[in-house]
């Protein structure tokens, strides 16, 4: 285990109902909101009406950024950064899953700062200071409602990329898993793999001596794995929601889970490339990257994937190598991305491998990535050969 | 899973060497100190004169209060108080375990308060403000270093209550493994089952649908299970300590392990009514009462009693009964318990029965205690007439 700090205090408000209390919540940070939103399904559920009606009875004036697009845009952001001028606004408000939340942290820090706010995404620049902000969370995937991260899309340049302060950790976050029930069936399938991915990302690590860490890693792993389908079965299941929900935020909530490990998120960097310009769901790209990656990496520590294999699936360890049980763990991974209906091919977005070079030299653009096996372009392409 | 509300705003600053941060951290908060601790044995290590030249270093004036006792009391406390509005105090810092930082706790709350600081424990008021507080932690055990709560003798009454606020949240913590490495082997053992005990409170729960919970609660037990022996076989062990200090903070930082369940706190209750009247090291009373805890209420609920066997103790269920695993799960506890060193019965410390009509009385003074099986005095009683 290395050493470590931990710092997280955004407040979590869980449950069933908890929007209710948007407005008393939002009441500390000020009375000018610029409230940031995606396509429109928040008025289709009423969630919207719920949301201003909170905030008047606060006596607050709202100003609105719609139409987050789901790998959010740097235009959109600025369109937003620029209402906060204009408006003095004092408090963001996201309603909405992790490329709103994302795109309402840009703004939070763009609005205090006098450059463009894209050179927080290539490290021209450091968030100094930012807006607060507070998340009403609609899908279970993102970990952003409890972390100081964002990723946006800089669509003109085909590029995505992540900035983070702990500044942008939301002051609150209200998360009521019965948001969740009208969500489109794929994205709680690519919202689960996203949060399967983002342990992975964790769990798989050089670090030695991190048992307790391991463990938790392996918890949300199997809670996400046993609930997915119950959710997909029946969308109102509270019990499986709500387990969905509370697993999205721990597995990415600062790196809790894996305090005084070295992360690898290098499949997170493919995906990102792949994304940035096909515009495909970030899920259902790790979905189709993760267990090629894998395959690609175990070598480097065998133990680790054998262990995941038992301990995550249950398989059964005998009389088998630690290679055999690390390849059958990595199976069950694509399986199981398979039978809940994540694709498994590049190909099943119409990706060939026209593109392939240009988005392995821009994973790399800034430095090989990964640590668990450390990427460069060649890797990379290969990763995603094996994903066509 | 029911409702919850979650914020923990303590930093946390893990790691071997990470005491030489104390003076940095408290820069922040003020010049004027009151430096809090126990025996005198970190005078013997040299963390003391390592404390004093980082305060110096930042040009801090420190006062002092030595000699918090083991089970920290009132009088002690109060002497604190004085010293913070005598000498104008505006930031305390604990150096030690659970009762060095639980006093310093009650300290920082009774500094800002009118009346009599024991009002807090007794109900009768509310923590409204509070002196802000750090700590260096020395044992592993408590989890004091992470959440709001503090618990207190008054000696004279025989009396140990607890009271708690956000307000008690240290502003940060110093974890170092390697200052636990020095303390005398029955801490080690006590510290141990306090924090095994501390995850059985909420563990042990009659709430449904908490499986990512349970999971975290059993990841704990596994991980303290594994390392206590190698600790007491080399103090040294450094990936033994560091897992159990960091597996004392996860336990019980305010709840996080257990958000949405109903924690029980009916074992802690009875034993700091032993504590109390025979001042026993809290950590051997849990030793002794949990197990008989256990055998007293598993009925309630033998499935969750029948998982901790076999998740957290690896007992094969095969051709077992629920029953007869979670007799097995209890007896594996009480066994391990007694492997490490930890006392079975009260006789151990030559008590008899000549209280347990008072302890029980007193378990019960405000109401019934505990939930997962709701205890009067009776229940009490029996429970301790066991555990002779």
């Amino acid at each position: 285990m290395n050493n470590f700090q931990f710092h997280n205090p955004t407040r979590i408000v869980f449950g069933e109902g908890t929007t209710s209390r948007l407005g008393e919540l939002t009441a500390a940070y000020g009375k000018s909101i610029l409230l940031v939103y995606g396509g429109g399904s928040i008025k289709a559920t009423g969630l919207y009406d719920l949301v201003i009606s909170q905030l008047s009875e606060i006596g607050a004036t709202v100003h609105e950024l719609a139409g987050i697009e789901p790998n959010p845009r740097l235009t959109t952001v600025n369109k937003g950064i620029e209402l906060c001028r204009t408006h003095g606004i004092e408090f963001v408000i996201a309603v909405g899953g992790g490329s709103v939340i994302d795109a309402a942290k840009a703004i939070a820090a763009g609005a205090l700062y006098e450059g463009d706010v894209w050179d927080f995404f290539t490290g021209k620049a450091t968030i100094k200071k930012a807006l607060p902000l507070g998340t009403v969370l609609t899908l279970a995937a993102t970990g952003s409602e409890m972390n100081g991260n964002t990723v946006i899309s800089h669509w003109d340049a085909k590029l995505k990329r992540g900035a983070g302060s702990p500044l942008l950790n939301p002051a609150f976050s209200i998360l009521d898993p019965s948001l969740t029930y009208t969500v489109p069936r794929n994205h709680t399938v690519y919202g689960s793999v996203d949060i399967m991915s983002h342990v992975f990302e964790q769990y798989f690590s050089l670090t030695e001596n991190t048992p307790l860490q391991e463990r938790f890693c392996e918890s949300i792993l199997q809670t996400v794995i046993e609930n997915v389908e119950p959710a997909l079965a029946d969308p109102n299941d509270k019990a499986a929601r709500a387990n969905l929900m509370w697993c999205g935020t721990m597995a990415l909530n600062g790196g809790q889970i894996s305090l005084g490990m070295v992360n690898d998120w290098a499949s997170h960097g493919i995906e990102h490339e792949v994304s940035a310009i096909y515009d495909i769901p970030h899920g259902a790209g790790l979905a189709i990257i993760f267990p090629n990656w894998m395959r690609y990496v175990y070598k480097e520590r065998p133990d680790r994937f054998a262990q995941y294999a038992t301990r995550v699936w249950g398989i059964d360890a005998t009389g088998k190598t630690e290679d055999e049980l690390a390849l059958a763990g990595i199976q069950a991974t694509r399986d199981f991305f398979t039978r809940i209906g994540a694709e498994s091919r590049l190909a099943d977005f119409g990706i060939g491998e026209e593109q392939l070079d240009r988005m392995a030299e821009e994973a790399v653009r800034y430095r090989a990535i990964g640590s668990f096996k450390v990427l460069e372009k060649n890797d990379v392409r290969e990763i995603l050969r094996l994903s066509l």
